[in-house]
């Protein structure tokens, strides 16, 4: 195991996360691969039929249901350090019952947030009368809270999607077309030291003014406005992710008006974030410089999204969310506007909450990135 | 949309969907991101938080829970072609009541497959007393058949990764990482046409007998025999999957007397597929061939898996694995055979079944490569 994988997932973990499923009134957790699993353990698995699962009782030794043929590399990862039985399965076994078997009599099991139905629907019925919560009852609030390694890391990705804004004015040219701007994209993060490209939206002219377009086959024009949102995953396992926006020559005005507003909107939120602030304010600060002028019914999203192990997590910066603010909780900040069948902009950051204040960690220009050609 | 994609995803197969829904006994289908979405309407989304969510009742009409920011992308994509209602939900909405109360009076709900149980404990919670089942219970049979159309999409797609094994030789040589080698291989299946990478595995000397080792850092040695294991996904949606060995150097006699056998076991199985026969006796025709050369203990997995819109999917080619083969059943064939701390060999195919026997969409040598230097 290196330095760096040791301090990101101690082998201590394991005894919090049973102490946090005993506090939150479980009897287990059933962890498959996944973002939970590689939190816990630091095993990073890839998501198939076979079942592999982390067991972790509230009381009692921990085990990992492994497939046979898995059972090496699941050894070599992180959890094979950290004092786990292995119990490796074969072709034609039954891994839940064998799970079931092993587990005893327990009331409730808390089951890992994207178990897969496949699975979620065999331990209802290989353990029948036990009640199925979501790991995240007794995860979420580990994971939320970043330890200084983990913030290490997502400063890491960070810096590394940031090298690939700086990369965006080279790629971006009218005549090309979103997807062959989206193929250097994706090349530049790989480049970049991800070890795995999440997604790539280059969203232009009136495509930008649809949140989640990714890519098409439009071609790039003179005059065009273009959303760049991009992320990938690290070889630590934490995520990266970043928007900004470009002009193919000079925007018109009425574009470089809301852009002004936007900027405003974006900066208002990440001052605002430091410890006992609640997530719902933090939405409300970028949402109120918004409405304010005029583009409230534009801004048709949440403000942002945790970030860790996954690209999406707790906390959501969102209306209702009464979460308060702690030290170590790391989320992006995107507020947007968008004008149907015209254009739209967005700008994210990631931001990471500190003792007094945020710290983003997405350093690149904020202002709109003009290209001439 | 492409005549490809209307091809591929018929806008009458939602018909059929709701035919086998309600032939299975189910009162609807809740289709979340992933393969079974993508198969009934061709919709291609991210799987995330927010829920999206095709509901395709057995007596009524389909409609999709779609969040507000993603209403255009799913309206662009072929699932806007095939005259489903979209109701978009915005951020502080509940769409699992929603769903619910729209869906009214059902027995019971086949969940897609790959549901995450943060999706499908909400449904549990928003649909008391109705009976959870997998969705694959109406749509496994559908999905293992393919169409024409679908083994057009396979076999492109084992084209593309037979052009990325014609590539290998000139990536390995001693003195490179299996990181190293696995990086360009990567690179090669972006260029080969692919949209995904879905796995690399470079294992090479005594990493070859972990079936599922994918990269690590140990350096090619002269001499060493390396399993190459790669497989994306192309624009279709479609997968593919090959594995192929490499020899830096002549192999020792050892390797090579039971490279031969496995050589001829994977020729027994491919040329033993035809309607009719069983899964698990595909499996055996393998299985036999390495048995009887006294290497039955070192062939620790299952033949092979299904392969469609999922790199692993029905039907698997295992021992009690009763199903009959039927023409456009497609699904790898790939023993193996193993030698833990030296060596190991695996070599595969996907396989369609024709109508009078089987069809490979892998055409590169079987054969040991051997690469000089």
């Amino acid at each position: 195991m290196t330095t760096e994988s040791s301090e990101l997932y101690p082998v201590t973990r394991i005894d919090e996360v049973r102490a946090a499923t005993a506090a939150a009134g479980l009897g287990a957790l059933l962890l498959t691969p996944g973002p939970d699993l590689r939190y816990v353990s630091g095993y990073h698995a890839h998501a198939l039929e076979r079942l592999t699962c982390l067991v972790v009782p509230a009381a009692g030794e921990a085990f990992m249901m492994v497939p046979r043929l898995e059972l090496p590399a699941a050894q070599a990862s992180p959890a094979g350090r950290i004092g786990l039985e292995f119990v490796p399965w074969d072709e034609t076994d039954d891994p839940y019952a064998v799970v079931a078997k092993r587990l005893g009599d327990v009331a409730s099991v808390g089951l890992s947030d994207r178990m897969w139905a496949m699975q979620s629907l065999r331990f209802r019925d290989a353990l029948p009368g036990v009640e199925q919560h979501l790991a995240g009852r007794a995860l979420a609030e580990l994971r939320m809270r970043k330890s200084p390694a983990e913030v290490a890391a997502l400063r890491a990705a960070g810096a590394a999607i940031d090298a690939v804004h700086e990369q965006v004015p080279g790629f971006l040219r009218a005549g090309r077309t979103e997807r062959e701007v989206g193929r250097d994209i994706a090349d530049a993060i790989m480049t970049a030291g991800h070890a795995v490209i999440d997604f790539v939206i280059v969203a232009s002219g009136p495509n930008g003014a649809s949140p989640h377009h990714d890519l098409s086959d439009r071609v790039i024009q003179q005059g065009d406005q273009v959303v760049v949102d991009i992320g990938g995953t690290m070889p630590s396992g934490y995520c990266s992710d970043s928007t900004r926006n470009y002009s193919v020559g000079e925007p018109d005005s009425a574009y470089a008006a809301y852009f002004e507003v936007l900027r405003r909107a974006q900066e208002a939120a990440c001052d605002f974030v430091r410890p006992g602030v609640t997530c719902e304010a933090v939405d409300a600060a970028a949402r109120q410089v918004i409405e304010e002028a005029g583009y409230g019914s534009y801004f048709i999203h949440r403000t942002g999204h945790g970030i860790g192990l996954e690209s999406h997590e707790e906390p959501y910066i969102v209306s209702g969310n009464t979460r308060a603010m702690e030290p170590g909780f790391a989320f992006s900040i995107e507020p947007g506007i968008y004008l149907p069948g015209e254009h739209g902009a967005r700008i994210e950051d990631i931001v990471v909450c500190g003792e007094s204040g945020g710290e983003r960690l997405n350093l690149t220009t904020r202002d709109l990135v003009v290209v001439y050609q």
